[in-house]
């Protein structure tokens, strides 16, 4: 019996070199990780909105508050839920009424680290990102910044926790000191200690074989001349800086077609340059593994279809079924470990409702 | 000036007393106390789901998981939503795409004490009521139970906790068990410690004066006769029996019309007999302040308003001012201490997204 498991053992190891599988020499796998970052401890954040314990806790409340939408239906966790991917798992989001977006959302986790939001890039800081969907007509729906902050002004718990977040304001409830309470909080959203974190920082037996055979690809076939950095997006820390890459870069596959990858614009509905048109912001690789659908329209179900349709748009590679494997092996390896998030009790208003129906 | 401030609250305790705001007797008050309870610490749970600390994290994780519904967009949260009144602080629920349902969303705190679920009481227990939502199409929108399960069955972290959960059973992934699971989870939703159950317990200051009018007079004038037990809604502990009473009571007032009050025939909808025509289960006053708007369609946005069309429509009274003032201090004194709630971490699936757009 020990002759067999040990006969059974030596084919599947011959069975996965000839499958293409092959390990990768020390120099190479030194090489792809010295290229490689692991996850900072510190968050980047702006000089006027520094990070508060009171200020994260209203940010919190703010971010669960479906208040803040024109129905009450939705709040930023509808399509940012931290109990998940830090997105909603689905093609594209969804707001009030049922409404669909055009495009997908992005994980919030390690937005943080994020140097431009949304997938073109329209907003350069977090603060900023948080005023959008409030007034899209389509997310959350509110009228106006004014018709948000009314709602908040009739809640007399907020009055208290802004004016405890932001004592050295005049006017402590405002859209601006929402934005950076709901930013605060959000920069308090990271995922450090993924398999490859802690490989990266000696641990080598974080990640599996394939992951580090995946590690060793991306970095050789030139995935991470763009998947680059500490988010895997290849942004700096210069905020307002995005990198902008096009996509598809190799314009004429199959896949062009299959998943609509050319209609949306990308950066050029922002800019309206031509040189714009089909750039995209560079997402994250980190927490990929959980964060399916793919792609800004979210109509690639799985990440190994993602990986394969990357290689042929970007690189113009076919890749092989064990490189697609191996390469999804180590996107896995970048999904982190989430923090301990208490719900928040969010300050109610007594015997009236704030979201009648409109 | 010490003077002018003496005047004025001498004048202003006379303006309370000739304004109908009476003192009550200590004889009152303790009679109306004693026909009242405080909420049990003990919660009832059937035989055959007692409460394990595996099932009720189980159930919490289910409870908040969109993954249930059909498109991802609806969690049981979403419409009972224990960061705020354990319900959506709106006139109906809404599900799915966005659609609107005939009735609002009862208050999931403290229905761990009710004995029947539902405006129209048609499950008989929390377990019952679980499975309800899930596969109503304006609601969670799954096709089947059978649908439900198949995509549990898909998420590995779900396998591994339903095992724990129910360690005896042959086939723990269950659509049974995952309604018990949401049912432990449920009865933990309790809160306990509101000013009126402080009181009841001896701390006479935890009520205001006006409160403790509007409890004298809800006694006096009959409210509580239905509205009485721990939970307010007159339902004993036998699971199964629910309080119906007829709303309206006394049809013919201008409420009727003005509110819609008569055209959704509550428990005849389920039972089909005439005599259970316009009768509805008597729900909860706990909370009752931060879970406006009113009444099973919601149409009624203040309690001010709803403590008027209640004393109308059942006892057929026109309360003054001042007394509808009173009940409503009464009625916000019943607002408990919400549990805190660890946010849970929805167990993943990797790489592919169970919640594509139908």
């Amino acid at each position: 019996m020990r002759w067999l498991v040990l006969i059974g053992l030596v084919f599947l190891q011959a069975f996965a070199f000839t499958n293409g599988a092959q390990a990768q020499s020390d120099k190479e796998i030194k090489e792809a990780l010295g290229a490689l970052q692991s996850l900072p401890k510190k968050v980047p954040t702006p000089a006027d909105n520094p990070q508060t314990p009171v200020k994260i806790e209203l940010g919190k409340a703010l971010y669960f508050d479906p208040r803040l939408s024109k129905d009450g239906t939705i709040s930023c966790n509808s399509c940012h839920n931290v109990m998940g991917g830090g997105d909603d798992g689905r093609p594209v989001g969804v707001g009030v009424k049922g409404q669909r977006g055009g495009r997908g959302s992005p994980t919030v986790w390690n937005s943080a680290f994020n140097t431009v939001q949304f997938w073109d890039g329209r907003a350069a800081s977090l603060e900023d990102q948080a005023k959008g969907p409030l007034t899209n007509p389509i997310e959350m729906g509110m009228e106006s910044h004014d018709a948000v902050m009314m709602r908040v002004k009739k809640i007399p718990g907020y009055l208290d926790m802004f004016k405890k977040a932001f004592p050295k304001d005049k006017e402590p409830v405002s859209i601006d000191n929402l934005a950076r309470a709901i930013a605060s909080f959000e920069r308090t959203l990271i995922t450090p200690d993924s398999p490859f974190d802690l490989y990266k920082n000696g641990n080598k037996k974080a990640m599996t074989p394939a992951a580090v055979r995946g590690m060793v690809l991306v970095h050789q076939i030139g995935c991470t001349s763009c998947h680059g950095g500490a988010n895997f997006n290849g942004e700096g820390f210069a905020m307002g800086e995005g990198n902008y890459q096009p996509f598809p870069q190799v314009p004429g596959s199959v896949y062009d077609k299959q998943y609509d990858l050319v209609s949306d614009l990308g950066r050029y509905e922002v800019t309206k340059k031509d040189d714009d048109k089909n750039l995209w912001r560079v997402p994250t690789w980190r927490n990929v593994a959980v964060t399916a659908p793919y792609f800004h329209n979210g109509k690639v179900k799985t990440l190994d279809e993602a990986v394969r349709v990357m290689a042929k748009t970007q690189l113009d590679m076919d890749l092989k079924t064990e490189q697609v494997s191996d390469v999804v092996a180590f996107l896995n390896a970048l999904t982190g470990k989430v923090p301990t998030i208490v719900a928040p009790k969010l300050p109610m208003v007594a015997n009236e409702s704030l979201t009648p129906d409109p």
